[in-house]
């Protein structure tokens, strides 16, 4: 509907997750007619991100080196792998502050629908570590879906082993929620899971 | 919460309309995941747009020429002006194969709230407009709001003269909605519109 570049931008900008016609529209226009936005600047971190992002060695996270900042700093305690299905993940729980141990990303989930399976996901690259490593423990955080659930039990039968502590993130209630407002399996989940108060 | 120029690529994504922190990550791992999508070509359409697009000198619409599609454009007919806020909206027209004259793009409303004055709009273009072309009807498109309504009053005052029909879209029920939903000024604006039945 649009002139030549502007319909260029229009369309480049649709083609984005979660960016519809409209949305994309009124991007292409905030980017012509906002003068402080500095078009220049986003078009150089795109032309450059893709060779400048490397993913780490070790535990796949997204990383401008060889080693990401977690696997490069020593303080973190490297007994413990948290796994997860994507460096998104990673920056999740770092914002929890709970965690000082070290993250494996597997790059997604199992998911036969999709035509993923377990060797398109980074679990070699995690045997070998455990192989080559002295890791005490191994924390399971794929995403509580069918996809994530079906990963974490196939991890768990793989890794199960003497001296390695397998364990998955624990399922609830969100805090801050209402009871009411809880589906059925998380509410069940909830009560499995419940603890003795002390 | 990410290394360099991930971070980057999310804060610069994070700037545009609409746009969250949660999905300009998403956009984010997208550009960097994703083989299939080309972020050299955005990246040289970011480079370029703005040169290259310019606005159409005798209307205000959106052009890579000095004169838009639809003024230069010699099937259109010249006598009949519709006044619109934004370049989308002349999209948003066209779209509806209704309307074949030529259009004005004000550029925005008047908004005092947001420092935004009749100084500020396309106004005295649109007065040249119809001072040195035969005009015979001037047609108000804008939005149908607070704004908008204010605009359109203001420049009905100063357009009215004899000889030339100015006129407003029509308010009323959206086509396809539910009476029952309408709220109580777009009713109200029906009543008032409303026609005989022949």
């Amino acid at each position: 509907m649009y002139e030549g570049i502007v319909q260029d931008l229009i369309d480049e900008l649709g083609r984005l997750p979660g960016i519809g016609p409209k949305s994309a529209q009124r991007i292409a226009f905030h980017i012509l007619q906002t003068e402080s936005f500095d078009t220049t600047r986003l078009a150089e971190i795109l032309t450059v991100v893709r060779e400048r992002v490397k993913f780490c060695q070790v535990c796949g996270n997204v990383s401008e080196q060889e080693l990401c900042a977690i696997c490069r700093d020593p303080r973190r305690n490297a007994a413990v792998i948290c796994v997860v299905e994507e460096a998104k993940d990673v920056v999740a729980i770092e914002r929890t502050r709970e965690f000082r141990g070290l993250y494996h990303v597997l790059g997604g989930a199992i998911s036969p629908i999709d035509g993923i399976g377990p060797d398109d996901l980074r679990i070699a690259q995690l045997l070998k570590r455990l192989a080559s490593t002295e890791v005490t423990e191994v924390i399971i955080a794929t995403d509580p879906n069918l996809e994530g659930e079906a990963t974490a039990t196939y991890l768990t039968r793989l890794l199960v082993q003497p001296g390695l502590r397998v364990t998955r993130l624990a399922s609830g209630l969100p805090v801050g929620g209402d009871l009411e407002y809880a589906d059925e399996v998380t509410l069940g989940r909830a009560f499995e899971g419940r603890r003795v108060v002390e």
